[in-house]
């Protein structure tokens, strides 16, 4: 299946699996296809340890990194970003969540985390800067920017080092943006997706963006899990398809036990778009825990990167309660999952996950080229 | 492009033109697909004439007729059905129409019109039966439910005049419904359709529905308007395409030209799933009527059927003063269209956009045959 972005990243399959668990990066890279690893979640030396790791299992293969690069969010003074964003969480969003917690019955943490401080000081220009210095001393092949177009230092640095541009979007007028800053490849990511995401779905979104791409690649995400919707996305006249919740139904994925179990008994019905896990809209599991910021005396949530600061103590809590079983955090705990989750019926290898939707793309682009011609479908 | 559902139905290729304009129904079944007309629309003797109309332009070629069967709606007395439900709509929400109106500056209808009670006198079983009996009275190949599984009286009766049932839904669970009460049809209708729609996006729903449909074939409806989408809908498992949205664009369309220049001005960010117009989530153009709704002293809308009886008169007021320019009209002027209204860019002839998108889809399918095998798309 060449295609402009197989041939641009040197890809057996124009299939990118996006995932935050170096085991999926490079069964993905191994099918064939092009790991792509969520580096946000990681600090600078972790992110050099997963991509020494990543690059040890994968024979020259390529693989990529996904950074999230904020253009908009709230803004602290310099030097002391992180206190000074915590300074500006209302009191009534904190007695919200720690009434929240408290009705549910969910246990302390045994130490005291950090909250999301570690991963908000990351998001600061130096935090970004010393991520990509890593990224950069590795040999990466693409480096996507999850949120705004990427700025003008990445771009020229991965100009000069050889690796592509990618960025994920949600409207016409990101892409528009992301072709000025000038991207080499485009992710036009539907409502369905998992994660942040619009409200365009992309079987609309996608034909609009490759019409003004020109000869960039654009690369269908959400909605997309299996062989046929791979295909549909290449009949819509993408490059290839960016996945990223199918992997939630892969072995080598590390989110614990219970939230996959949640994910297995889900159906397509059951994901909502929320802004009460980042402070953006992002689609995610819908659980008891969206009933409470929908109730009356819910103070709704705040803008990125407040809310992220204000629940993720609590969502590490809701997590480590749910893994041992406990009533309250089972029914409250989520994740960022696609409507895809609806067609999770077991737990499988990511390289057999990566390998049978190639497989089923390719056998199903040849019974519509049959279907073109009347024959019957193979 | 012969498909289990082109030969169910004896159509050259598997596209359905869903529409309320017979003009339209007319042109698409004429470019070799089937033309649905939208009847609920009409009183018995208005549909009577419009199938005389269309059957004298269609050289026996099929064509179909779309009827709302709301399952669950209101109920009135017996015998007085309108007068019963038009004392439900509180006093509340007709002040906030009124007010809305007035703010808005909307002139008066010249005579006073009945509102939606002849629409939903319609809705009745009496008047359905009506409906029904001029449906069989004609040739149609195709009587398809737009709301909620066909009760068994039309089963039976359709089985026995040889003409096929199709039902819309928007969760796999409609579809075994569905399939239950025995259809021989079922449209997967996905999140960004225009009209009444649920929230799981065409790209995850109709593969999800074709796994379960067995035999029956699945058309795939929402985000369908040009080759690009009718080929992907098939790469997904569909036997066919059902498009509404599309034929807004069509000159045939009886569409006041107002609302067709909003259309074409929309992006594909420019719909609402509201209840603002029928008491059911349906897409439609979102304008200053939904931002009214949505005020903090908006009192909501009512369920079907009581709130197109609320609204009826009030959108005949906003049409008839947008269509001579009334600037306050203009901007709450609305209509029914999913999200592919983005890429409306002039009116065109009804079998000309057939005939384009039968065309473009074919040489897609031929493409992507080609890419299987790994050469060049043509």
């Amino acid at each position: 299946m060449r295609t402009a972005f197989a041939d641009l990243l040197g890809v057996e399959a124009p299939l990118v699996g996006f995932n935050r668990s170096p085991g999926v990066v490079t069964e993905v890279s191994r099918a064939g296809g092009l790991g792509v690893l969520a580096a946000t979640v990681y600090t600078a030396s972790q992110l050099d340890a997963q991509l020494h790791w990543i690059e040890e299992r994968l024979d020259g293969r390529p693989y990529g990194v996904d950074l999230l690069i904020p253009s908009k969010m709230a803004r602290g003074e310099a030097g002391d970003l992180v206190a000074s964003l915590r300074a500006q969480i209302p009191e009534e969003h904190l007695r919200f969540v720690d009434d929240l917690l408290a009705r549910y019955q969910i246990p302390e943490l045994p130490t005291r985390a950090d909250g999301a401080d570690g991963w908000v000081a990351g998001l600061d220009p130096a935090g970004v800067d010393e991520l990509l210095d890593v990224v950069f001393a590795h040999r990466a092949a693409l480096v996507a920017s999850a949120l705004g177009s990427p700025p003008p230092s990445l771009v020229s640095r991965a100009k000069e080092a050889g690796v592509a541009v990618a960025a994920l979007l949600g409207t016409p007028e990101h892409a528009r943006r992301h072709l000025a800053a000038g991207v080499d490849v485009l992710v036009a990511q539907g409502t369905e997706a998992g994660g942040h995401t619009g409200t365009i779905a992309t079987m609309v979104l996608t034909p609009e963006v490759v019409d003004l791409a020109g000869d960039v690649p654009v690369l269908a995400a959400g909605g997309i899990a299996d062989g046929r919707q791979m295909a549909a996305a290449l009949a819509l006249g993408a490059a290839g398809v960016w996945c990223g919740s199918v992997w939630l139904s892969a072995e080598e994925e590390i989110a614990q036990a219970s939230v996959k179990r949640k994910f297995l008994a889900a159906t397509s019905s059951d994901t909502v778009r929320s802004r009460t896990l980042t402070g953006k809209p992002a689609r995610q599991l819908r659980t008891a825990w969206h009933e409470e910021w929908d109730r009356s005396d819910s103070p709704g949530p705040l803008p990125l990167p407040l809310q992220p600061m204000l629940v993720s103590d609590a969502m590490r809590r809701i997590a480590r309660a749910a893994e041992s079983g406990h009533p309250g955090a089972t029914e409250l705990e989520s994740f960022f999952i696609g409507q895809v989750v609806g067609g999770f019926t077991e737990l499988r290898p990511a390289g057999e996950i990566a390998r049978s939707m190639i497989d089923d793309c390719r056998a199903r682009l040849a019974a519509l080229g049959g279907l073109a011609s009347d024959q019957p479908p193979a």
